[in-house]
């Protein structure tokens, strides 16, 4: 099993560094980590927060780029609809250029409401707005020479995408998916796949499986990179802070919904607005998240290894460099030098 | 005077490298340029050229804010008109950040018809789309909390820019200004001056001069860094030479022109259509461009000098890391230790 980091700098809530503090201790963080071991980092893009979530993902992977040697610099996501294609496509493929092909794009369509709200959007025209950016950078990144695009949103007459990526055809996309028909489509259309923070080790067993089975099925050698499972990772030797620990990630979780939620209610699919449920609650801060002392996490993830996941992207790692280190050198040698 | 670099990678015309591979060319001859001295280099923003002028100039900064230690990051400039306000915002003050405070923001509305007909944008609407985009940076940057904005292009609604920038209140705004009343409206702006690369050393003498006058009486503390002249530059030791390098100058011109040039003919005011002017060019290429010797460069730099230009952006310093290492020693350190 491979490890990644997932998320991007930000404060905790109720504790407020300065924001280049905050960036700049997130920098040292996924420094150390490729030290340790880590394989990739992907950045989540979000806007108007007020916490200090990242925003420019891509200028941070550019800036990393020349901090890091060979981690995988992936976005998860970057948010389509907000995005001038041609503008997205030049950046994504400079930070191809600069990190030597290191870039993994994971693109979405965004789910909450705020963020919407803030760009004055209407959150009804995400998916038609993804897949007109989805369409446009498939096509920058296929055709020869110069083409153009007449769209619902957006409009370029003979344009040539600049610089070309370095990896060929282009950086992989990854796209989250969840559901057996969206899994296979994913599958098919030769793109990675990011798995969704919540669901036991046989649910994900599962979707991995159905994954690996229609990518062969579709001609690709299944690589078991190209499937990155999301869990939250916290430290706790105790029970109290277990207890602590799993709060921490309650108000996190609690905090993107009422990020996410439109005033007329849940979304119905928009999972990131159902975290009242206490039920649902209970699930992701205890069996879902990863939270407790190494000797039970490294049980745990041999669990999801067993079921075939075999790249890890940890949220936080315990939110820490100590949390960090400890990974490093208690958890990840248990799954040094497998074959993955 | 210090000196800095303007302009970007790009390909000679009719010589073809790989994109990446200019690019990492180019990012050598920057690292190469601070470990000589230069202070500063200021990258164009270009789109659809064919020729792989920079594109995603920002996230080229970003990348190099990891790999310089000193040197001021600049633009030269971002063209507002094709950014998505906010975004263009975020994806700047990252650069700010993750260099330590280093970014110059340079600013313009664009001059090249083909890259506003590749956005399918009409060429008329670059003032009206530049003045709101320059609002919006401006609200950003000096608003307590969170702000509202409804323009003509652009509405954002309840929203606080992240990351906030190290240089406070902000990054230096740098604006091309040519006549005197723009001179002195960007000096009492607050903004910075960047000064285009054609007229005489008197011609500059008066610009700058107007500038440093406008900026006293505005109650500026005048830095003879926050004027950048930029002149094309390349190395001749024989007449040849010489003439070669100002016909590879007069081609780049010519090029530029071309892809600037509506086909209802110039737009007027816009200096970069007027090239085809035999006269005009031959200035162009033969007094305002510094092609020579070093003895003859060092003359002609300190001309500029005792004219109160004390930041000189070099386009392409001769277009080879050999041409940059003879600048760095010869003729840089007849500028070194001046007080400026």
């Amino acid at each position: 099993m491979k490890f990644g980091l997932f998320g991007g700098a930000r404060t905790s809530m109720g504790n407020q560094p300065s924001d280049s503090q905050q960036i700049h201790e997130f920098i040292d963080y996924v420094l150390e980590a490729e030290d340790l071991g880590f394989e990739s980092v992907f950045l989540v893009e979000h806007h108007f927060t007020g916490f200090g979530q990242v925003s420019a993902s891509l200028n941070l992977l550019s800036y990393l780029a020349g901090r890091t040697r060979t981690m995988r610099l992936g976005t998860a996501v970057m948010v389509l609809p907000w995005h001038n294609p041609a503008l997205l496509v030049e950046q994504a493929a400079t930070v191809d250029v600069v990190s030597g092909g290191r870039l993994d794009l994971g693109i979405g369509r965004g789910y909450r409401y705020s963020e919407f709200a803030g760009f004055c959007m209407d959150m009804a025209e995400a998916d038609a707005r993804y897949q007109e950016c989805l369409d446009f950078i498939q096509k920058a990144w296929t055709s020869k020479g110069r083409f153009s695009h007449h769209g619902t949103y957006w409009n370029y007459d003979n344009v040539v995408i600049e610089p070309a990526p370095v990896q060929r055809p282009h950086p992989p996309l990854w796209i989250g998916a969840n559901s057996d028909a969206s899994i296979t489509k994913t599958a098919r259309a030769g793109m990675n796949m990011l798995v969704a923070q919540n669901g036991s080790p046989e649910v994900v067993g599962h979707k991995v499986a159905t994954f690996r089975k229609a990518a062969e099925e579709a001609g690709r050698v299944y690589d078991p990179f190209s499937v990155g499972v999301t869990r939250a990772f916290h430290l706790a030797y105790t029970a109290e802070e277990r207890t602590r620990q799993q709060e921490l990630r309650r108000r996190f979780l609690q905090h993107v919904q009422d990020l996410s939620l439109p005033p007329s209610g849940p979304i119905p699919g928009n999972h990131f607005q159902g975290h009242g449920d206490a039920e649902k609650m209970r699930k992701l801060t205890e069996s879902d998240a990863l939270i407790g002392p190494p000797d039970e996490l490294i049980k745990r993830l041999k669990v999801y290894e067993a079921a075939g996941v075999e790249h890890m992207l940890l949220i936080d790692v315990g939110g820490s460099l100590e949390a960090l280190r400890i990974f490093g050198k208690e958890i990840l040698p248990e799954f040094k030098g497998k074959k993955s």
